[in-house]
């Protein structure tokens, strides 16, 4: 089920990962292409210590808390006692967060976070996704193969120590001895500690930061509810409220085959969230892009999405084409046309904050006021001074031949309504051009195990879905036709002439790329049988393979500037506004302030929780059809529940996809509830936030309890979560 | 309560009525200011037979009832016998729709449609508002004085008769002869019929209809809910859905001291509204604007409603300025500032119409097509392809002085922050003027009773609240000092080189309007007293009554132009279109066709129905706050009702203000439901629809029954109502 990438997912393949693990990846090469910094328009004078701008969110780092901020918004700041035990407390999974939350080791997080381990320790006659499990012993919780948790021991500021180590007049050899410091700083922590650790780039750059993880790799599912429940709604309530979802799940965490006793763990709230109560969030937001200069911003707004978008849509009049023909294809597409839409939303969100005239009105006024902060110091100026325009100069070359980057290529991935055999074709003219390069100058796709995996993948049985490949084909050719000029080498190549309608069923017809045994013999042929092919699917391969990596090219040294440059940007915005202001989101661990609170949509209130009620009112209203059917056990049992509990709310906490199973707690660090997605309006937060609309959805605590003993029989569970 | 107005008083307030009865004010003198016909950009060549365009809505006359598309679309057409019988059963309130619903004259309403009677038939120590009622029998029913209801008898075309009475060369001489056969049809009428006879101008004068109807003047009341469950969720929700009202009265017609068994009355469904099924709204919607030109709607968009949003900004601004100092103001206030909000709430929602680029693509498509029609006869192109562009250079024109038409006068009314004292002094300055003139002459306010009201209120006791009178003052010459030039004469006369705020202290101090004896002595006084004056307050309005007159008649001879241009576009769009499209709301009688869809808002599906659930959902999850609390009946018998118990439901069915009360029908001509609001998308219909997002909301017919039944222990009542 699709639904579940959402929150997660969606933000997670959008990561620009900033821990250093991947900050040598970047191009820093940009001394050509630096331009005079260009004159602000802010008025002249002194200007005022910097503040605190609600649109960057609050996605603070336990380095950083901003304590008087605090103080004198809640009337409430933690000491340090209260800040270690809630980072202590707080516990990473791979791709969400989740929270030791009893003595004994037990682990809150998402239904949507334990998916893969429910699937898997399920039985072979039923699944635990359709059923729900829920342990009645400690000997019926089952272990979750290769699942971890890591809990943030410390942090140490490396900042120094990165830049000393940095010395090298080029930009590739400061990439290299950072690249080679940040190594020899995990190492030696890893050898002196026997933890996990990581250096974490903050501020794009800005500063460098080890931390320090304990891993547990015993965990054990104790409870889920069914999916049906724990994501009613589906794939159109998600990334929406008013919202009836129960999207939790319990863990538990072993050391030596004994439940495990955590030095700190979250208490159970006795009444949970109440409004206009003053929150916190304790997770690991895994990508934002606040930091972005108004340029990048405009670029993705006026360039990137509106091309995914449209590339959304293509796919699924694709899916919609191939249906009427098919019966079986729905069903066969299902997860590929959920996953689309739920990009959809995800990307028409991001867009919506940027066309936003409220959020970009924000966006305006701060570039300009942290420009002219950088340009009143001459050392700042010269050092940072032009990376704005940098980046627009290259943004706007980059728009230039933004047709030829979405069109010299071998078509979107099969997934995004993209043709199987043209991809096919591709790889297999790459093969031996990137087999016989070193490592490390491979494109991306065929690095390390990447090129067994492509070669295993292409001598093996595949089917081919022939009404789909001419429909993707013919829609990838039509694009073509309408964005590149007249005469242009692709159209050339591909059409020749040709109708995209006839080109696509002439090549679709023509190829034996459907044969395994015709792909093992060309992949095993290396060059020489790729050059002598005459598949039209191979022939057409290798006319696109050069546009694409000159266009590649291009596109690379352009972003390289852009890169190095945003890097500039978060350097000087540390420099000027230090910890005023929160960092973008790392996927490294943060805490968030916020209100329980209502907001305005739809023409009036949306109030700040839900109840039972709701939950019966969705399913009846809907007439009990899919999405929006119960699970028998919730009709059966309807009696037993008090439909007043209250069941999700929302806050104006700033969250992201990575912040799936964060639990949410009042100032004295119990839980009241727990983080599971955002409303559509807050989608668009990914670059701006807007508090007066924008809200984190959660699960409300008293809502899990009351599920937990009237429908789970979990008397065991919940005691254990409310101490008793 | 304000809320009521919503769809019923703000759309009729916006009512240009189309009665004839009204007609005659229109003037119609454009000779002098028709402009050459512009070239379409429309392909040439013959064009198609016109089609029907969903974006101007389906209000249906019973004159020209679509059988053929209702057969193409749902694969049903009433015959003429249904449709008589549904014209006799559907009866027309003063400002509302109902329908007979039972053999003994039962008649289902809103309860917003029965408030005034509910109110004036409550006990002296308690209220019906609040409490709601049920007659135990007959004999309890409480008679309504003064209400009425018209059944549509007959309508007979007067087109020809019509046209042939008005032979002058002139606008006016056919102004006045137009006038004049009006009158006679309608005595005739009246006279050979004993009936209530009324002349319909049908598409802006493109057909004139004669109308019959039998009024009923013994109305009684039956039952009504409390005013907290009918209106649940108060003016938040109004204009929203998913809603939760329950907003039905019933009333009983009598006739000689017993109930009336009507010839015709609608049997009440047994299953009520079911998803995708195609229903029929029968009432009298009271105004929409889709015949408006293009340059109407931007004029509306541009110009006449950003100046009313402002407005309405600026008065609840001067309200909540006051009530900051006067803990009282508050509850003093409270029915202004809902009235502005209800304002804000409708004419927010027909601003974002014209900026739907969806529904203004369709407008501008459809207004090149039908000039194009319109130019392709030599015959109508003479007579009315000059139309749309004299309405565009007029609409110019009122732009050029809007500012000055805005503040050239005594300030917006009381209830929307204008201040009493200066508009009391406009009065008593155009008494003595106005009263020497003959009654037609005289400005509006002044004509008929209106003189004398005028007086009477002048030499009445009337409470002044001062630090509001400064506040309306100050921020009326604020505005005026904004968007008026420097030197413009009524910068000069109201400011006098002072700043609005110092203006405003020393007018509200410096007059004695306030009291009631200094008033009645200027009122007697006439024209000499008045110019005799020296209090600040006549000296301004002296100064600026000769500024607004002017700018008025500036205004009124461009209004004109575009009132006798736009009843040329209604004639050619007959011409062109017949009956193809149906004619704008006139408040008379007509058949919505439409189906019960969900439909997509807040980032998913909203559900075509609501229950009881969704009830005690909203009110549990605003924890019983006002608006969102629950009459203590509703609390006390929760336990009788079938929760799941369809409640409120949407139709794509097209209404507005007016057809509040009209009766859903399904094709056996059964009630299934009772129109009362439209959903916040729908707002936007006044000018173009929407039928993907733009909803009707209705009560269930069985959510109707199951409270009658549980909460209202009127076994009597559902017994007549459901036939048993």
């Amino acid at each position: 089920m699709k639904r579940f990438t959402s929150l997660r997912a969606v933000a997670l393949a959008a990561l620009t990962i900033a821990t250093y693990a991947c900050a040598s990846t970047q191009p820093s090469s940009t001394a050509s292409t630096t331009v005079a910094p260009s004159p602000t328009t802010l008025a002249s004078g002194p200007l005022p210590p910097p503040t605190y701008q609600p649109a960057f969110g609050t996605m603070w780092t336990f380095e950083a808390p901003p304590l008087d901020y605090w103080r004198k918004t809640y009337g409430f700041a933690p000491d340090q006692k209260w800040l270690d035990h809630v980072r202590l407390s707080t516990i990473r999974l791979p791709n969400c967060s989740s929270s030791f939350v009893s003595s004994n080791g037990l682990v809150l997080t998402n239904h949507h976070c334990a998916r893969d381990c429910t699937d898997a320790v399920s039985p072979k006659d039923s699944n635990y996704i359709e059923t729900g499990f829920a342990a009645a012993t400690l000997n019926d919780e089952k272990k979750c193969e290769g699942l971890y948790v890591d809990q943030l021991i410390s942090i140490e500021p490396v900042t120094d120590k990165v830049r000393a180590a940095v010395t090298g007049s080029t930009p590739a050899q400061q990439a290299q001895q950072r690249t080679q410091i940040v190594s020899q700083i995990q190492s030696d922590c890893a050898k002196s500690t026997g933890l996990t650790c990581q250096v974490v780039s903050l501020y794009q750059g800005g500063i460098y930061s080890l931390y320090r993880y304990k891993r547990f790799s015993d965990l054990r599912l104790v409870m889920v509810p069914e999916e049906q429940i724990a994501a009613f709604g589906g794939d159109p309530d998600n990334f929406t409220y008013p919202r009836y979802d129960l999207d939790f799940a319990l863990l538990r965490v072993y050391e030596n085959n004994a439940p495990y006793h955590p030095t700190d763990y979250l208490k159970w709230s006795a009444n949970g969230a109440a409004e206009g109560e003053p929150i916190f969030i304790v997770g690991n937001p895994g990508s934002t892009g606040r930091l972005n200069t108004l340029a990048q911003m405009e670029y993705l707004r006026d360039v990137t999405y509106p091309a995914s978008l449209a590339g959304y849509k293509r796919a699924l009049d694709i899916y919609d084409l191939v249906e009427k023909g098919d019966t079986s294809a729905a069903r066969r597409y299902q997860n590929q046309v959920f996953g689309i839409q739920n990009s959809q939303k995800a990307i028409g969100g991001y867009r919506r904050g940027l066309i936003d005239s409220v959020r970009m009105a924000q966006k305006r006024a701060f570039e300009a006021e942290f420009r002219a902060r950088v340009n009143a110091d001459p050392a700042l100026r010269a050092r940072y001074g032009f990376a704005w325009d940098s980046i627009a100069a290259a943004t706007r070359q980059l728009a230039t031949f933004a047709a030829q980057s979405r069109n010299y290529g071998f078509g979107p991935s099969a997934t995004l309504g993209g043709s199987t055999l043209l991809a096919m074709a591709a790889q297999i003219v790459r093969l031996p051009a990137e087999s016989a390069k070193p490592d490390a100058a491979r494109l991306t796709a065929y690095r390390g195990a990447g090129l067994d995996n492509i070669k295993r993948a292409l001598t093996s049985e595949r089917r081919i879905d022939i009404p789909f490949e001419r429909a993707a084909l013919a829609t990838q050719l039509r694009l073509a036709q309408q964005e590149l000029p007249a005469g242009d080498p692709f159209l050339a190549a591909a059409l020749a002439g040709r109708t995209p309608e006839a080109a696509a069923d002439a090549l679709v017809s023509g190829t034996k790329l459907g044969d395994v045994n015709t792909r093992r013999a060309l992949v095993e042929g290396g060059a020489a049988a790729v050059a002598a092919s005459t598949d039209p699917m191979i022939v057409l391969a290798r006319a696109i393979d050069p546009l694409n990596r000159g266009i590649l090219a291009r596109a690379d040294s352009l972003n390289a500037i852009i890169t190095a440059n945003a890097e500039r940007v978060g350097q000087a915005l540390y420099a000027t506004y230090g910890t005023t202001l929160p960092p973008d989101a790392t996927f490294t661990l943060r805490i968030s302030d916020g209100v329980v609170k209502s907001y305005p949509a739809n023409g009036t209130i949306t109030p700040y929780k839900t109840t039972f009620y709701g939950l019966y009112e969705r399913a009846t209203a809907f007439d009990n059809k899919p999405p929006f059917n119960l699970p028998q056990r919730w009709i059966a049992r309807k009696d037993r529940l008090n439909l007043a509990t209250p069941y999700d709310f929302v806050s104006t906490n700033d969250i992201t996809g990575g912040n799936s199973g964060s639990p949410v707690i009042n100032r004295n660090a119990e839980i009241i509830g727990l983080a599971f997605d955002s409303n559509i309006e807050g989608v668009a937060s990914r670059f701006l936030l807007n508090p007066e609309v924008d809200r984190m959805v959660g699960v409300h605590s008293a809502g899990i309890v009351e599920a937990i003993r009237k429908m789970y029989d979990g008397a065991r569970i919940a005691d254990e979560l409310q101490g008793k």
